[in-house]
This record gives structure tokens, C-alpha cells and sequence, in this order.
């Protein structure tokens, strides 16, 4: 099994820390995306969607997608169960996860991407191309993950964690939204429960991976 | 347990369909999401989001995103199993699923709320407001869905089903992306294989669910 990583993304880094939680190492290699690798062969058969990371099984089977690799991971490793720890538990983890990636990381992408000058020919994720930056994109996007940002406040008011009084893949995902809303200057001045936990979570030492 | 369902809406449909496929029948009641009801209590607190569907369990604890409820019938009702049979299957399953979630159907859904008149007042999703449409976004996340669909062709071309040799939870997820795509126009014309696929799923007795 080997993971295809690259340091610098957000979604490889959401699986490394999902691996030090676990205490699991994996054999690693790192993916030369910034000089197209992602573009050429053999990485267009195993991952069409040109994204990092994905995983490659011993039979050659390629799995992408974070969250995939994550509940792959998860199966072979079941301890400490970061996808909850029942069937109640596990609906409501994958609810608010969803919640985060769907409503506000996909979003805080799509603004990065339609905004900021480094993603200039490479608007749509897995593809260098000339597709210009959208702003009118970037900025409702903005708007939606604005509009966002009290839900997870009053979740996160009312609860330790994402998922609920444990720490699971959901408060992983929340991380990587939060990092992106605060690099992209969003004004957190009124959601003093999700900076209590940002920083909580943030100083676990799996944010170092 | 209550499933809270809006039977014209596309993610209601999806779990509908899902519990068709299981043979497992749940109590249900229809919101009357265009009066408003989803902007009232009890509502907005049982679903912050305003969206449906969504589960109330026998606690109160209230399960929102089609995908864990879905989740959570799964592992109620094990059998028939549609997120993979193994391991590996499931993270196949949950690859393609996210895929076309993620990279189509939400591309979809922008791409409808953001230019068809019946949209206009509710272009953010589980909200009604006066923010205008966005001809620009709706564009380029047309542009993005036909960037995929020549890689769902691909591996419907590869694979009876989009998660492998049997029906799955993705097959589902697929049909919609297709019903989207073809109520909003877009040229299949070069994925017979798609065609294929979404005609065989389409007659499943589920599908009127």
C-alpha cells in the first residue's frame, strides 16, 4: 500500500493527520504536482481527477479521495474510531462532516481558486488550463461560507467537538476550513466558540504531520 | 424515527430510493418547503441547514445530509449492502459516490440555482433572499460538469455499475447527476456508455420511489 502525497495541499494533509491520529505510518511518495506530474502517466490512469492524494492498494486497485483513504484507513485501523463510535455517532460525525466539506471547504476553494493569484491556470482543481478566475464566483462563494460560519459557531456553542464530545474526522475537516477562512481574511470577530476550539484542536500534535 | 421529505426535491428522492432498494419503510412526512416551513421552528432548529431530507430519531437527535442518513439505514439494514460489499468495494463505492457528489452534482445544482427563473429568490440553497443569480458561476460549473463527464463515460465504459459489478449507493447518486445534466442540456452524446448505465439503472422499481 502507498500513499501519493504532497506536502504543501490541504487534502494529503488531511490524511496525514488522520494517520497520526491513528498511529498508523504508511509507505509515502511524494507527487511532483507543481511540475505536472499529476498530467502524465501512470498518474492519469490511477487517478483521472489529477488530485493528490489517493492510495494504491497491493492489487493495484487506486483509491482517491480523502475521505475515502480516511474510511479505508479507518477499516484496517479501527482505533481510536475518529468516524464515531456508533451508529448514532457515525451519522451525526458524517452529517456535520459533510456540512463542512460541502457547504464551506468546497466553497473556500472555489473562491481561492476564482481569487488569488497563484491558482491563475489552475482555476479548476486537476487541471492547468486557461480558464480565467471567475471573481463574481469567488465572491459568492464568499457569501455562502459567510453565511456558514454562525452554524458552525453555534455547533461548536453548544458542543466540545464537531461531531459531538470527542475529537473525529469532522474536527480534521473543520481545520482545513478554518485555516483556509482565516487566509483568506474572513472576518471571525463574532465566533469566539469556534476559535476556543480551533485552537484546541490545532495544538494536537497530528497537526504537525 | 421520522423521515422529514419533500417529494419534488432530488435529495429526498435519493434516500427514498436508497430505502426502496433496502425493502425498509419508515414513517414520513412531507414538508411544505415552498410555504416556508423549513424557515419556521421547529424546524430551523432541527435542521439549521433548511434543507431536506432529514431523520428524527426516537431521542430528538436529528440526522440532516442524504449521505448519512443513508449511511445510517445501512447500518440498520445491513442487507442488501450498497456502500460495498469489503473493504476495498466500499472505498471504491465512497470514491465514485464523492466523485460525482462532489465534482458534478453540486457543480449541477449551482449551475440550476444560479440560471433557471424558478431559482430566482432562492439561489443559496435552504434559503430564500434576494441575492441575484450569477450567470458567470453557472457557466463555469457547466464547464467543469462536462469536464467529468468524459470520466464517468470512462469508467461506465470499464464497469457495469459505477461502483463496480453490482448497484450501489453511487448508482443512485449517478442517476441524478444524469437526470440534472439532461434537464439542463448537456451534450451526452459522446457517452453511450453513460447512456447505457442510466437506462438500465432507470428501470429499477426504486426509481419511482
Amino acid at each position: 500500500m502507498k500513499l501519493y502525497d504532497f506536502i504543501p495541499a490541504p487534502n494529503p494533509a488531511r490524511v496525514r493527520i488522520f494517520l497520526a491520529e491513528k498511529g498508523v505510518q504508511i509507505l509515502t511518495e511524494q507527487v511532483a504536482i507543481r511540475e505536472g506530474a499529476l498530467q502524465q502517466e501512470p498518474f492519469v490512469t490511477m487517478n483521472p481527477m489529477r488530485t493528490a492524494p489517493f492510495l494504491e492498494l497491493d492489487d493495484g486497485t487506486v483509491i482517491a479521495e480523502t475521505m475515502a483513504i480516511c474510511r479505508y484507513i479507518e477499516e484496517l485501523n479501527p482505533t481510536p474510531p475518529l468516524f464515531g463510535r456508533d451508529a448514532k455517532e457515525r451519522a451525526v460525525v458524517e452529517m456535520w462532516n459533510r456540512r463542512l466539506e460541502m457547504d464551506a471547504f468546497a466553497f473556500l476553494s472555489l473562491a481561492a481558486r476564482n481569487s488569488a493569484p497563484m491558482f491563475a491556470g489552475r482555476v479548476i482543481a486537476g487541471m492547468r488550463s486557461d480558464h480565467p478566475q471567475v471573481p463574481e464566483m469567488a465572491a459568492r462563494c464568499r457569501e455562502i461560507v459567510e453565511l456558514f460560519l454562525p452554524k458552525l459557531e453555534a455547533r461548536l456553542t453548544a458542543s466540545a467537538y464537531v461531531g459531538g464530545d470527542v475529537f473525529t474526522v469532522a474536527d480534521i475537516t473543520g481545520v482545513f476550513v478554518i485555516r483556509s477562512a482565516k487566509a483568506q481574511e474572513m472576518d471571525l470577530s463574532a465566533c469566539p466558540s469556534i476559535e476556543r476550539w480551533f485552537a484546541e484542536v490545532s495544538a494536537r500534535p497530528s497537526m504537525d504531520a
